[in-house]
């Protein structure tokens, strides 16, 4: 079936009705903005499992997603958005691109959660932009950013606590927002060890995509391990 | 004299008592985080002049300045403060670094001024910086931002009229300020040609250094001007 559009991880091809698309989870991984590229084994198929369930947690706590439900292994029914061109990464303690940028040590903790926006551009390299920025060059509105700031602290909280009841610590994460016909911004692309940083608390070992960033070796007992504590669903999840 | 410090554009001597320093304006002129460097024939003391009325104008506006008085045609005598280690930038029009980052065109009118943040830090290339991120990593606190928003947009307001009566249009400029030992925050570093974006309002002509950056000629004349324009004080200024 022809794609719709086929980015570095997913795929997306049109759904069974009008407004619906099916996204597919690739093994492919990239980093570095493509620089490095590889395949890890089942890599899709745990982050379909894993955004499924982390996309019906937070539906379930009020807040709106493009989630409809899971087609198979590695395929999922999301509502049809218009992307708003914004990564928008939260940050509990400093790490990566923030560690690199400023030359600060990894870990240090936030007094607060920092929210950051970067304009999806691969040609620009995914500049950090400001939200003011952002509102003046038509990216997003300044109602659509209020609301996306809302709803990015929000899920913040709420997968800080997901998270930390299966003995990880949510450390960042990026998410990306998309607009329905009706206007309405909704939760999209994914929530996954590809988009979040986890650090095991007992070992403070990485369970992300760092270890391949990283070459830090066991990436794909690291994406089935997260995979495992998400099923494992404490009472309380 | 022995040096307290020599920066691209000026170097720092002691001053003749406690709590005062001199500073001299050099012609050198660097871009691109010092990638290109030349020398510009009498920019020192233009810069120097330009400066000084640019600092007695706010003064008498309500603005705190290092600026105490000048000693020479390079030379000024300013108050001894601790530089805050963030560039301050009000973007009236898009251009620069700001049009290069986010691949648009120079010139566009932004709906509001636009205050940006950058992390002074050669090594790390000057990296943009969210003033959340800047509290976060100590480099300045809570009220001492909020301080330098306000003033950063008065001063704009005070500039862009200064500018306007003298047919020349502020598109944007960078500020920096300083701590003096009691914690009360002043204007510090230069305004001139060097720090500002200054485009003849008839001709559209640039009068500042992107005619050095982008190697335009007339560098020396456009700087000239600039000081002959600054000099002739309407009335109302």
């Amino acid at each position: 079936m022809d794609k719709l559009y086929e980015g570095k991880a997913k795929i997306i091809y049109p759904g069974p009705e009008e407004g619906v698309v099916r996204v597919y989870f690739k093994d492919d991984a990239t980093a570095f903005n493509g620089q490095k590229r590889a395949q890890i084994a089942g890599k899709g198929a745990v982050n379909n499992r894993i955004s499924a369930a982390l996309f019906r947690y937070l539906e379930a706590r009020g807040v709106p997603t493009h989630f409809v439900r899971e087609l198979s292994e590695r395929e999922m029914l999301v509502k049809q958005v218009q992307i708003v061109p914004l990564e928008v990464i939260v940050r509990n303690r400093t790490a990566g691109t923030f560690s690199r940028r400023y030359g600060v040590e990894e870990g240090r903790v936030l007094p607060e959660p920092l929210l950051e926006f970067s304009y999806k551009n691969d040609a620009l390299g995914d500049p950090l932009i400001y939200g003011e920025a952002a509102i003046a060059l038509g990216l997003v509105t300044d109602e659509e950013l209020s609301r996306i700031r809302e709803l990015a602290l929000r899920v913040n909280g709420l997968l800080r606590d997901y998270f930390a009841r299966r003995g990880l610590e949510l450390v960042d994460f990026k998410l990306e927002f998309g607009r329905l016909p009706d206007g309405g911004l909704v939760l999209a692309d994914e929530i996954s060890p590809d988009t979040m940083r986890l650090w095991e608390m007992k070992t403070g070992e990485k369970m992300d995509k760092d270890r391949f960033r990283r070459d830090l070796g066991g990436v794909e007992e690291a994406y089935q391990e997260v995979l495992r504590r998400v099923l494992e669903a404490p009472a309380s999840a």
